[in-house]
C-alpha cells in the first residue's frame, strides 16, 4: 500500500466513524503534511482518492470538507435500458411539469429554476435598464442571425475555462439552450433517425428528438462515471445511430461529471463510427470543483461535436438566452435558426455581454456555486433524515440538482398526485426515461433553500413516501 | 348610369388629367355634395368607386387623397408558377439578405424593419426599464410554456380590430411570427408534406417549409385580391395537399387585402378538402383602412386556421414577441413549442404588456399608419421618376413594403451585385418563390424615407437598371 493510500485509509475511517461530521472542514492539506510526517503532495492524493470515493469534497478556496453524509445512502442503480430505439413517450407528464411550475403557492421541489435572488445578480437588473435607455434604440433592431458580435465575444472567452479556444464567429446565439438542443438536433438528424442518449437524460432534449420524428436509444449510464462507452459501442455496432446527445458534465439529472478519459473514448467512438456528438454544457459553469471540468467539444479536432448551453442555468433563465458551437455544422445550422426563430431577442444579448464585460458574471459564479455546494449537504441530510431507509442518491458535482431512487414499489407520479391537495410537487422520474423507465425516482432542486419551507415539504413527502410504503 | 357613378368619372378624369396631383388631399365629401347637387351618400359612394379602381386612398379622419400618382404604372403581372409542388431553393439569396443587414453604411432599402425612431414608441423602451427595475423580479424568471397571462390578455383585446373574440388561454406566445408560423407548420404537417403558398410569398416561412422537409406548391396570386381561388381548387383535386399558408392582409411582399368574400371562398375551400391553414396576419394592424381588414381566423368556426402573427412589425422586431392562435391544433402547438425554444422570454412579455395597457399601441398604430401611408406615395412617385417605364408596381394597402416588376431581361441579383459597390441593396424578387421565379422584380422598404439619402439611393438604382436595359 502506498503512503497515499495508506493516509486515504485513516482519514476515511476516521470519517465513516463519524469523527468529521457530514459537511464539516477537514484538517488542512499542511496540518496533516506535519500530523503524518509525508509530503503535501501525499496529502493531496489522498485526498483526491477519497473524493473518488465521495466521501470528501474540494471547494476552491477553502480546502477539502466531508462530502454530504458520513453515511451516505447507496447510488443510484444503473438501469437496465430496452436496448433497442424507442419512440419517446411522456410528454403528458412532461407538461403536467412544465405547466404546473406558476401554480400559485406550490412548493415546486424538482423544477429547474437557478436561485435568483442573489445580490451578485444584480448587475444584471441595472444591465437591462442601461440596454433599455440607449439612444441608439439598439434594444429594438433585428440582431444578425448569428447574434451579437459583443455577446459572442464573451462567451468565446468564457469557453476558455472548459478547455476551448474558439473563434466568435463559430458561435450562434439562440433562445435558451432548448432552442440550441433542437438546432443542434436538426441539424445532424432527419424524420426517422435514432439517437443515443444517456439515461436517465434530460427531458427537455428527448422530447425535442420526439417532436421532430427521431427514436432515442438509451444507454446505461453510471451515476459516477456517466453514459456506458462499452455499451454505446455495443449499440452502434448493432444500430445505424446518427448521434449521442448528452450531459457530460453537472449532468442533469444525476450531476456527475464524467471523467476526461471517458470523454476522449466516447469522442473516439464517434469518430471511429462517424457520428456526431450533441454535448449539452448547460450545467457546466456550475461545476464545484476549480477549474470547471472540459467539455468534450474541447477536445474534438474534428468538428463533430455540436455545444449547446444557455444562461438559463447560471444567470436567468426567463431571458431565454443560449449558445451553440455547431462545428462543422455551421450552414445547416444557421438554417435551423432562421427557419425557427429567426434572429435572437437583441436586447438581453446585449446587457449580458455587459454583464459579463463587467465581470459581473465570474463574480456571480463564484457566489452560486458555493451556495449550491452548501445546499447540496443539507438537502441530502434532509433525504437521508425523512425518507426511508433503503433510499438511494445521487452524489452531484456541480448544479443545484439532486436524484433520488426509492423503492421499486413507489411510483412518483402516484407520489405527486398525493401530495397535490398539500401544494407540494416534485419532478416524477419517468420523463427522464425515453421508454417510461425511472417510475420509482424523483429530481428534486437545492438551489435555494429555505428552512421554514423546504425542510417542512421534505419531510412531507418523505412522510407520503412512509404510508406509501406501508400501504403496499 | 347612377349619379354617383357619373361623379366618379367625373373626379377620375380630374385625376387622369393631372388636376389634382399625387398624393394631394381632395374636396371634401361635404364640399362635393354642395358643387354637384348630390347627397352625401352619394359622394361617399363615389369616392368608394374610386377607391377601387385605385385612384383615390382615404385616410382615417383626413379624407380623401390622390393615389400615389395619377398616373400609376401597370400592377406586377399573375406569374405562371410551376403548378407542381417543389423543393424550395433560394436560402443562399435570403441568407445573403438577412446577413448583409447590417453592414455598416449600407443602405437597406429592401428589408423588413419597421420605422423605430418615432416618439410614440418611446413609452415602450420607459416599459423595459420599469419591467427590469421590479423588485420581484419578475423579467428574470421563467415563464408560462404558454407565455404570460397579460400579454395573452392584451392580445385577445387587439384581436377583436381583426373580428376574432378569442379567450386569452387559446393564444401561444411566441419568439415573433417567425417561430409561429415554424409552430404552425409543424402543428399541421409532416415531413415530405404538400404545402400550398401564396405566389409571391413570404422568404421566410417558405424556408421554414424547406427547412423541415415539407414541398410547396405555388398558387398563381393577384396583386389586387390575392391567391387565385380557382387555382387552388384544381391543385386541391390534384394533389394531397395539407395546409394553405398564406398572408391575406397588407400582404408581404404585394401589400394587397384579399376581400372578404374571398377569404370566406377559401375558407370554405380548406373546409371542403378538410385542410388546415396557415394565416399569417404580422402586418395586419399596419392596414391603411379603418377599421383593419378582418382575418380569415375571424371567419373560423371549426378551428382549421392557425393565426400567425407579431409586434416586430408594428413596435420592434428586436424584442422578438410573437403569438399563435392555433385553434384546433393547440395541444400540438404546445408541444412544438416546447421543443423549439422552451418558454418565451418573460421581459418583454411584460412590458408590451403594460404598453398596449396604457393604450400606446394604439396612439403608436394611428401614427405609423399614416407615416406609411405617405411615404408609399413618395416611394411610389421616386419609382416612377427614375425606373425605366413600363415598370411595374403593387398597389399596397398597409405595411410598408412596395414590390417592384422590372422587365424580363433584368436579373435583381445581377443589380443587387452591380449596386454593393455603392452600399445599396435591394430585396431580389426570386427569394419570394419557391421555385425562383420574380428574378425580375425587387422589394423596397418604404418605413421611414429620408430624402437625401432614399432619393438618391433610388435614383441610382434606377440609374443602373437603365444601363443594364441598354447593355441588354
Amino acid at each position: 500500500m502506498n503512503r497515499y493510500e495508506h493516509l486515504a485509509n485513516v482519514l476515511g475511517e476516521r470519517i465513516e466513524q463519524g469523527l468529521y461530521p457530514s459537511g464539516q472542514r477537514l484538517p488542512s492539506v499542511r496540518m496533516l503534511s506535519n500530523e503524518h510526517g509525508v509530503s503535501v503532495s501525499t496529502v493531496q492524493q489522498a485526498y483526491r482518492m477519497l473524493e473518488d470515493r465521495l466521501l470528501v469534497e474540494a471547494r476552491p478556496k477553502s480546502g477539502y470538507f466531508v462530502s454530504a453524509s458520513k453515511r451516505l445512502p447507496g447510488l443510484p442503480a444503473v438501469c437496465r435500458t430496452p436496448q433497442r430505439p424507442v419512440d419517446i413517450s411522456q410528454w403528458d407528464q412532461v407538461l403536467a411539469q412544465i405547466t404546473s411550475r406558476v401554480i400559485p403557492g406550490m412548493i415546486a421541489l424538482g423544477g429547474g429554476t437557478p436561485d435568483l435572488t442573489l445580490p451578485s445578480l444584480r448587475p444584471l437588473s441595472r444591465a437591462l435598464v442601461k440596454v433599455a435607455q440607449r439612444t441608439d434604440l439598439s434594444a429594438l433592431y433585428y440582431d444578425l442571425i448569428d447574434g451579437s458580435k459583443e455577446l459572442r465575444d464573451q462567451i468565446a472567452r468564457l469557453m476558455i475555462d472548459s478547455g476551448s479556444s474558439i473563434d466568435a464567429e463559430n458561435l450562434v446565439i439562440t433562445t435558451g439552450c432548448h432552442e440550441a438542443l433542437s438546432i443542434a438536433i436538426r441539424s445532424v438528424c432527419e424524420f426517422g433517425d435514432i439517437v443515443a442518449v444517456d439515461s436517465p437524460s434530460f427531458h427537455g432534449a428527448m422530447q425535442t428528438l420526439k417532436g421532430f420524428g427521431m427514436k432515442a436509444l438509451e444507454i446505461p449510464t453510471d451515476p459516477v462515471t456517466g453514459i456506458s462507452i462499452e455499451a454505446l459501442e455495443m449499440a452502434l455496432e448493432q444500430w445505424p445511430i446518427k448521434a449521442i446527445q448528452l450531459t457530460p458534465n453537472c449532468n442533469n439529472p444525476l450531476g456527475y461529471n464524467m471523467p476526461d478519459e471517458r470523454k476522449k473514448a466516447l469522442l473516439r467512438l464517434a469518430q471511429c463510427y462517424d457520428i456526431a456528438i450533441i454535448e449539452d454544457d448547460v450545467y457546466g459553469d456550475l461545476a464545484y470543483q476549480y477549474p470547471r471540468p472540459a467539455t468534450i467539444y474541447s477536445f474534438d479536432d474534428d468538428g463533430r461535436v455540436l455545444l449547446c448551453s444557455s444562461f438559463s442555468k447560471t444567470l436567468a433563465p426567463g431571458l431565454r438566452m443560449g449558445w451553440i458551437a455547431p462545428g462543422r455544422y455551421r450552414d445547416r445550422a444557421l438554417h435551423m435558426k432562421y427557419i425557427g426563430t429567426g434572429a435572437s431577442a437583441t436586447h438581453p444579448q446585449l446587457a449580458i455581454a455587459d454583464f459579463i464585460k463587467e465581470g459581473y458574471y465570474q463574480t456571480h459564479l463564484r457566489r452560486i456555486r458555493q451556495q449550491y455546494q452548501q445546499n447540496l449537504c443539507v438537502m441530502t441530510d434532509w433525504v437521508i433524515r425523512y425518507f426511508p431507509e433503503g433510499v438511494r442518491v445521487s452524489r452531484p458535482q456541480g448544479g443545484f440538482l439532486l436524484w433520488v431512487e426509492l423503492d421499486e414499489k413507489i411510483d412518483t407520479q402516484k407520489l405527486n398526485r398525493l401530495l397535490e391537495p398539500e401544494k407540494i410537487q416534485i419532478s416524477v422520474g419517468s420523463i427522464f426515461s425515453a421508454s417510461g423507465k425511472y417510475r420509482n425516482c424523483l429530481r428534486l432542486n437545492y438551489s435555494q433553500l429555505d428552512e421554514k419551507i423546504h425542510e417542512p415539504a421534505i419531510k412531507r413527502v418523505g412522510e407520503v413516501i412512509h404510508q406509501m410504503m406501508e400501504n403496499g
